[in-house]
């Protein structure tokens, strides 16, 4: 029985635009019928095999006209997975057009190539997305550009910062990852053609016409050499997109642990009807932003197997070409879910100014003894006014006493402050820094 | 378009007894059910709920009998994995029976346990397979018991073995993997009850009660304490799991290795129509093999992503529940895999008595070095006889000259050993030691 | 310049009883000694070799005998890392009785023996740490076996514990490594002695009688089989310590989160003059508790090393066991460094009684929803009781208001509930449910 | 006792110019010196400091001056990585000039800057072995341009190659690894400069123009915003150097299996004295090959480490802080070991002409199938001749018959193909395509 919404998981993490659109069998045959006709286009130009053929093959280069169940008959019979494929579609053809398929070409340059096509329409899918999310931030740091908030270091109150500051770095690491994107894109996007073991040999001189000509075709980079045991490029396609989605993971991460109930600066969206627990009524889960950050746990896996095969040996082998599949989809389908969730988290992001207020003022002035020491250090000099602040801060945590009290009391301190000019220096506004700045410059305005 | 045999991968790795059938989205709702019902029966007999109820509940737990459209709208509605299975249940009980469903327990305890029950079934099907696995590597090393072959270390030719030791150590590994598997079964297939965060408020006293009968009714361990956020149990799971695959990958790199054109002493069976190139008629190719061998450089990510998830916070943490069903449900399908893979690989195997004949004899006697240097060791020392040896064998292979000959010449060494000698020395048969003793001890006769 | 506690790291991760101590040159050296001293009073035993070159053998077979200098300049001429030994080790014994070391063995039979021989001191180190981290978290889960404290999932505030019962959940997963450990002992350390290819074919029939002397002179169980090419015990070696390295990290993290300063329940021992900050006075920084949730997050990396080194081919194959030891050492040192972290932050740990209460009542009430959903079932039916509850709950926490008033003021519940009954249902010490039962049935009395 | 070139590991691999020498405590406390000296120099020149402050922090700044025993001890009283350093640093400043040093800094910022100056200086110790290696492997393909050798694909003979042209694919892979680092050196190698939350807060607006002074004074870039808790792009230093060690180490593997008894094409250089086994002297074991290869299996474990410390929170988290340390290290000291490793390696590496001839023709001109179906195309088409071959071929390996005869006995072949045009058919040298062209445009000439 199949219940799709049920069961484990689908391993598909939810991927809408990636799953079965792009990486799918369907696409999968049409992208390995799109380089075969290429080819025969190519080939006839060069007058490799008559133009009618390659006419002929370039207008059944269409998987719906395929018989599949054929070609699932062909899959057991020959075991090899485009040898199946070949002899369909050449049934499609009409008269002998279809022996000219696939002419003079190895297996793996059709497989190889085909897989870039549809490694580059994920590519695409993702990159857009990046962008959609790269738009929200930007709003978010917008919007709260101004409201003061805690900075927190190692999960212990710091100095405050602005909301829209901490939005700023997110946006930050993630225009890094889309810039690596981009800078990969050439090494990455490259298709393959070299016969059996890289040399032509079956094809000659023309071999390296017919190359380049394909590769124009197809819109992808032309190789310098084959590379059937070379798999580094998709290494680099794995490591990119994981880059994408530990980054949003953390975003993920942070509105979860924001949204804990002691702090509870931010929450995903709340909707109506929705159900935190089967048995606590009260409760509203961070389930999305939990999901997220989830999918950061299990990102880093899909490298750890794509380096694993990539220790190919001589001109080709099974072993890692059969698996590389694997982490290939896998990182492609969690990168296109990610980011699905990422916009739904961001775009129904709740900010609770409240919360953010409250626990601005919950360590009774504390977090200002950088700036007091700040403006102590011209006159008692650095070491010595932290030396100061150091014994009195730890005095009012460890004795649970008032810091404010503790320094208008003190000896050396009290005459040199006045409780004016403590109110001042202890309103978190005066002491955010730049971080209006950084929003700017990081974001542009 | 749906292809099924397409398509890059299906991240199913063509798991036939696992995939669909035990962690498909129909049987995990059939164990969610079966645990709700349990519950119930269990509940009737301490009066926490009435007897009538029970039995409606009991008899409806069958997912055939729920309305799966409507199951999927209320998963929507609620965004709960559970919630919208409870309404869909309660609605197919009659009256006010169906109230009673879940009652005083939390989703997690219901979840935790459904999953084990999956588990335990897929450790089954994972148990009876690598039995399979044993008898016909069993079958191999008593068939093979006294075939002599050459024993490599470093990929250099070292002494002879005969082909059934190599197979026995194959065994032995395998052997080790399913005891492991034993012995960790009490500890991993335990339940979950323990209300909202495991102190069994809503129930009180009878709790432990319940929750006891529950286990007993399920055929599951009773735990000593909630372990929502105790996921080690997991860790074990998956880790048992790719330690049975790691040992089928090396199997199958083993055989992809010797069937090497130059080796050629094992091959995976060849059907005619197979074909193992599109471009060169001639290859047969170890895909079987390779592809068993690629399974294991993917098996270990699952134990990455599970260690990943095991951080989970005070008394659960969705970021880790959300997650921890891929790797384990990854790591269940491969294993199934893989044994299905390792039990036609081994059933077809096909060994090569004239190329493991040839391949003893490639080095000239050189393999019979150290077998000369023990036979020397007794009259010139063991060191002593090392060098001696050493000197004339690098000679030999240096040089490309016949190390019988450079023996015989030798003035020290012709004047202990006769050419008769030699030969004896030097038939494979005569220095085997205890490969055969060792095939006996290992897989017994 | 050698700076021992400045650079980044020393890889060493700080580790005291493993590190040098028994991972160091100094003991792997004396190991192999004693391996190899083993061997010849059995071999003499069984009449092999004279009985006073096994003698003299092992007076010698200490390692501040030797000739380190002149070991290292063998190391280098020869590139063997045994032969070099046996060198030196030969030179210290009298007459020609050092030509009876290493009779009849391969290198690989000493260095795994000997290896096995240090990782069971290891074991026995962490073992006993273990046990020690046990104590400790026994005397906490007494300790504050009744200290009630508010339990969380997601996050979220969910309903009451005591901290007690937080203590033995984690006491009883470390519980389970412990357990593991020790089922897995007798599987795990198991030695080596096999000859060039595991035959015994230098030795013939005597070399199982020399095999089992040998290893219960070294006090290591007889394997069946060699093992050369076999790593899957080293595999279960590194997954056991990994998982208690992943259980304290677990620890690490729970103390590092509760840290917090808006939840602050929970701070590992501040000592006067430690600094938090270089600029902010004010910091107290939970570095103890960082680094050991640190540790976890990198501990899971030495299993997929080890599992990757598993693939070993044929008799033997030196890919594997040159780097098996990285992933080995690594985890060894990690587990005992990891362990003297633990005790010395649960030794120090401070509880904030008075956080503890204040976070108990700052969501005013609403965590006691499930407890009064229970208190309705039975009038109102489960669903019914959970939806009104829900509603409510929800309208407090989305518009701000207070729950009790609300719920007062509800005409259906206010009927039913008196202000007392709903003052006693949000007492908190009223609903920790088992808590306490927990503890002692984990823990022990 | 210490025995350095003992013992399992030294967690070091055998890292000459980059273990000790740049990541080693001496060099990061000489980083840490340089970062604050340059801030002096830089606050000084826009007034923030007094210009004699700047020039005796600057003067000082050696680590050789400091007194290391009071650092150590500073070390445990405060148990923090840079006041420590602070202090003793201080106090050889001459007067009170030392209290200007870390004036305003957070300790992130100079802990995170002085990192970067130490992995740029790594950086630049592997761009220059890499290019070193890739000057071997053009020195490599240029002298076996044209040597044929027989190409393999899936472990079986497919078609003649030349030796040069496998070399080449090994150059045009690194090439790209080195390109993948220079491309990303502007992204990792930034600064940090942002006080204890990042936003400046201590200083104010001069800030912005001190930090944009440091980092131009260090020679690094110049960071649009904070990065504490955004470590990515240490992930992508890390990332970069495993591909580099990755594809070291198929380089290593290559060697390794071509080095193979039966295979014998390829050996590591063998140096008189060398020992392969400490029993059996004709060995001659890969060694360095093999070591090569197992770095890159445990290679990818860095990785893995960092992109789980990625998840840092709020504004800093030394959750992560502590550990990233370890798998930054860890690739550095590969990497450079690994270069090491290679270079020796392919500067002794030996090929064996005879054994590349012998195996040529091993398979009785089977490997020409696919030249014979390219011949026979034309007449019959290409599907027709593949299957026409195919079967002949198949017959030939399945009943141990010979091709040729078997081809000119064929009744359609043997009309279309003479004895003589079968021999040039199957003469080696006319099948290597394009071997010479490709190694021309990859490695140049």
């Amino acid at each position: 029985m199949q219940v799709k919404s049920a069961g484990n998981t689908t391993l598909n993490y939810g991927s809408v635009d990636v799953g079965e659109h792009v990486l799918g069998g369907g696409n999968y045959l049409q992208k390995l019928m799109d380089v075969e006709a290429a080819l025969a286009r190519v080939q006839a130009k060069l007058g490799v095999i008559p133009q009618e053929a390659a006419e002929e093959i370039t207008r059944k280069a269409h998987v719906d006209l395929l018989d599949i169940a054929e070609y699932e008959r062909q899959m057991v019979l020959t075991g090899h997975p485009l040898v199946c494929l070949i002899r369909v579609y050449k049934d499609v053809c009409e008269g002998k057009h279809g022996e000219f398929i696939h002419y003079g070409a190895t297996t793996q340059d059709i497989m190889d190539t085909a897989l870039m096509l549809q490694l580059k329409e994920v590519w695409g899918v993702v990159e857009r997305k990046v962008e959609k999310v790269l738009a929200l931030l930007k709003d978010l740091a917008i919007r709260y550009r101004s409201l003061v908030c805690m900075g927190r270091t190692n999960d212990q109150q710091a100095l405050p910062i602005t909301l829209g500051f901490r939005f700023a770095g997110w946006y930050d690491e993630l225009t890094r990852d889309l810039d690596r994107m981009k800078s990969a894109e050439k090494r990455i996007f490259v298709g393959q053609f070299g016969g059996a073991v890289g040399t032509l040999a079956s094809l000659g001189e023309v071999g390296v016409r017919v190359r380049d000509g394909l590769m124009q075709e197809l819109g992808l980079e032309i190789p310098v050499i084959a590379w059937y045991a070379s798999r580094d490029r998709l290494v680099e396609y794995v490591t990119d997109l994981t880059m994408v989605v530990t980054t949003l993971a953390r975003i993920g991460n942070e509105i979860y642990i924001n949204s804990k109930t002691e702090v509870g600066e931010l929450t995903e969206g709340f909707k109506a009807g929705k159900v935190g627990s089967s048995t606590m009524p009260h409760k509203r889960n961070p389930f999305i932003a939990g999901t997220l950050s989830g999918y950061g746990k299990i990102a880093r896996s899909s490298i750890v197997d794509m380096l694993s095969v990539m220790d190919a040996t001589n001109e080709r082998d099974c072993r890692t070409l059969f698996v590389e599949a694997y982490p290939v989809e896998n990182i492609s389908k969690l990168a296109d879910a990610a980011l699905d969730v990422t916009v739904g988290l961001l775009s129904g992001l709740e900010v609770h100014e409240d919360a953010i207020t409250r626990n601005l003022h919950c360590m009774g002035g504390l977090v200002f003894a950088e700036a007091l020491m700040i403006r102590l250090a011209g006159e008692l000099g650095r070491l010595e006014a932290h030396e100061m602040i150091y014994q009195l801060a730890q005095k009012a945590i460890g004795e649970g006493l008032n810091f404010r009290t503790l320094l208008l009391n003190d000896q050396v301190i009290g005459q040199r402050i006045t409780a004016e000019e403590l109110d001042r220096i202890m309103d978190p506004k005066g002491y955010i820094g730049l971080s209006e700045y950084f929003v700017d410059v990081t974001v542009g305005k």
